[in-house]
């Protein structure tokens, strides 16, 4: 390992080719030190020069996760983590190691092999700087607060610095860790939500975000284990569209060679010519934009579609109870693979676990406006419903049938899209389509219907919705060679990392949030 | 089955509730002739009313390709597929139904119960119509010529079309999938490639369509199987960026709540930030932007990437060994598990097969230089490959060590982004780089390199480049508090299945291509 050999000789380095600016004045300080004194550690600890992958040979290094194994007990090992903190008195350094949600405390003790010196270089070592630290694994016996592994510590033999960070942090990892409980005590600093999305790579930092983000990629991996085992294609749409594919103010427009572009709103138009192709059950994952100035807990201006499409044989409801099976397997499968991610989030942010019921439940739309005007809520029968309409109905689910996630069936004709296939059986006063929304904890997950596939009944469809034929010909024109019958939906997956987890703002779930207001990082 | 119920009176409906217009007419023929003959066969064909799930009744439907198994032999069957052609000859009627790549042999012979009424009205059903077909499943004594499978024939007893196709058609799929080869003779029509692509969903019915973009599907999966496998998290990164997050001539630009933005021309900082934020391995797939005014085999203004980035330890060769061993998995999945695939592909276009060793050869950029020289070609050591270079070379590599697949390392630092990371052992006369691409078939595939870290180094290089650091601050500055060194790539999923099966045009790898002059379907 290059610090290793060159740890001497690097503190003495000058040139921009060392890790870190700000621990140079350490090393300085350091240096002129040793003009007293013969620094017996000068071997042991430094600033390692920038690494260019100078060398293949370098120690074995072990990670922190890896001491919750007792083999490692009295073993000496090398670890790179982040310095979380530190804390020097007199002869005495503790710090803390970071990898993750891991946090293992490390102690440096003035001896034979370790000078004042080096003490005192390890003291000074900045906040979040990454080290490669090595020593001997020693177990505990009380429990270190705060820590995980808490019965294990590492007593230090050598420590060198891989890249330093900056003395002045945008923030305290520490206070962004917080629980949203501890926060209600004035003596805790907070950090608001824009100072964390401003400096998203700190922020992304703490032990709530690293399960976070990898609990989202778990309900991408779960949404397509579940799709290809039941034999649908993965496709790839364009988020590129000419001018005139997608009406409306919501759209971002902009000049493609001379031509006038747009950026999906959906997939909707590519998955249904998909199935127009016989690829008979297809799904896409991607990018899909909304310019809306919605500055709301749940809207973004770009977002994550998890889309499908199936064509079916006899009744849209083998769509329906596919997609739900679907839901199903995804919410086993987080609270199965995702336990420990689930746990840190919940440390943080309080909320219920989310619960299901199998068979999911699905209920006609006028059910719910019964048990809405039943419990006293002002709603009309040909009404969508409203955000507040929405929560309030998932509460009374939830206390009638004890479950988060439920269906809404055929939803009125009236308050759907032009492409939405009437019901059949439409004697009734109010007319309704085969259309169905997903929810959970009372939010809309998912949006989706039959769709009409007879390009004359479409015609007539988009004609009765006051929509300019000619404006959406091509997409009219692809059912005139013959398609089968099909259903299908698109899914948020920001909503669902959202609304799994109970929290609060879909800010949380997105990376990178893309709102009105938010163009950065 | 709705049409099983109601095909004699559906056959007389007028309204636009019935699956097509076009059918209608050879409907009323029938009903004409009806008058003359007391119809035997009546309630045994006909137009089924627009499919809006009616009912949950219906057949059991087989799939044509269930038919390879034998104990289908004489049981009658409900299968729902696309009329191929369809050939009368007094009596009788023969069809080719096709579902995906297979085709099944249909027969419909007066007698009994076949009136001469339903013969006609079958031979006169549109070609790329949806039909449902019941009948006995029948061996057959000689293979059926052009059929797949070829050793079984259904005798029909029922069929209803579902969705009629218009009569006319922008081209036949049967010269869509005629092979390159037979394209010689100047007696078969061509398809050329913008009448395809203008007509896509009917061009994506061809069985090598549907092989292809099953592969392409099979390359995303076996990506993240290898990665997940190796504990990467997925992350999602934004497309739109704020205006002057990137620059350069090749950006799409436009309007964001009257901000500037502009459309991603890659993932890379998002990647970075990510390792900045201790991800550690990290990987996205989605949507890439360039405003780029080529219009070559190889070049699309919307693309799918396969972005990863990897914390590493030592040496990014443990980064380039981990991609060259995930290609390696990807290509041995693709030959094992969509071995049929490559087979439909190769029939229609025929290409040598993808050769590749293990461990995968890694050449420096100036052994590549030296082979090129030795075999009279007039190269610059300090330039970047022209793509006729990197063609010759990917032959001179083929040659002399019989892979289609190989990494060209330490290329000259000087025709590198201003980010690579210098060669630490730069003595010699040309600086190189800690950077590389990946070719297949002797064309470019992925491109990547370590990364600076250091935030000064950073800089430094940037000025040295001539980039106004201004513009590039916030991506400087997430180095700022720490960062481990990193090295990744970018890949684009086009060209890697292209170059995998030995295709000649990335417009045959995207389903919906966008190109300077190409913005729809």
């Amino acid at each position: 390992m290059a610090g290793k050999k060159n740890a001497g000789k690097n503190r003495r380095a000058k040139n921009q080719e060392t890790a870190s600016g700000d621990v140079e004045k350490v090393a300085q300080q350091v240096e002129e030190m040793k003009v007293e004194e013969d620094d017996v550690s000068k071997e042991f600890y430094g600033v390692t020069p920038l690494h260019q992958s100078q060398t293949k040979e370098g120690p074995l290094y072990t990670d922190i996760s890896d001491l919750f194994d007792k083999k490692y007990a009295d073993t000496a090992v090398c670890i790179r983590g982040r310095l979380h903190r530190s804390r020097a008195k007199g002869k005495l350094c503790f710090l803390v190691l970071r990898d993750r949600q891991y946090l293992l405390q490390c102690v440096l003790s003035t001896g034979e092999k370790v000078s004042k010196a080096m003490v005192k270089f390890v003291g000074n070592i900045t906040k979040e700087s990454i080290v490669d630290v090595y020593g001997l694994v020693k177990s505990s016996p009380v429990a270190i607060e705060g820590c995980n592994p808490d019965n294990v510590e590492l007593h230090i033999t050598k420590i060198f610095v891989i890249s330093a960070s900056s003395p002045v942090l945008p923030f305290q990892i520490e206070d962004a860790m917080r629980p949203d409980t501890a926060e209600t005590d004035e003596s805790f600093s907070r950090v608001n939500q824009d100072t964390r999305l401003d400096n998203r790579f700190i922020d992304l930092r703490t032990p709530t975000n690293q399960a976070i983000y990898r609990l989202e990629h778990g309900v991408v991996r779960l949404f397509m284990d579940y799709l290809d085992e039941h034999g649908f294609t993965m496709i790839q749409t364009p988020k590129i569209l000419g001018g005139s594919s997608e009406g409306g103010a919501n759209v971002f427009k902009f000049n493609y060679f001379n031509n006038e572009a747009c950026l999906a709103q959906s997939p909707q138009l590519y998955k249904q010519m998909a199935i127009a192709s016989d690829f008979g059950r297809v799904y896409t994952i991607g990018a899909v934009f909304r310019a809306e100035d919605s500055n709301t807990h749940r809207h973004l201006c770009e977002f994550v579609g998890l889309d499908l499409e199936v064509a079916f044989k006899i009744h849209y409801h083998e769509v329906v109870d596919l997609i739900a099976e679907m839901f199903v397997s995804i919410f086993k499968g987080l609270q199965t693979k995702y336990a420990s991610e689930i746990g840190t989030v919940c440390k943080q942010y309080n909320a219920e676990p989310f619960q299901f019921l199998e068979p999911t439940l699905r209920l006609e739309f006028s059910e719910g406006i019964k048990m809405l005007k039943e419990a006293g809520w002002d709603v009309g029968e040909y009404d969508d419903l409203s955000t507040p309409a929405e929560k309030f109905l998932g509460k009374l689910v939830k206390e009638k049938y004890g479950t988060d996630f439920y269906i809404l069936d055929k939803f009125p004709l009236a308050i759907r899209p032009f492409y939405t296939m009437p019901d059949p059986h439409n004697e009734a006063l109010i007319k309704v389509s085969n259309s169905y929304d997903f929810f959970m904890r009372g939010e809309e997950i998912m949006s989706g219907a039959q769709r009409i596939h007879d390009p004359q009944f479409l015609t007539e469809r988009a004609k009765h919705h006051g929509l300019d034929v000619k404006t959406i010909q091509s997409y009219i024109d692809s059912f005139r060679y013959g398609c089968p019958p099909h259903a299908g939906g698109g899914i948020g997956l920001e909503r669902v990392t959202m609304l799994f987890l109970g929290l609060d703002n879909i800010r949380k779930v997105s990376m990178f949030p893309r709102d009105p207001k938010r163009l950065a990082p």
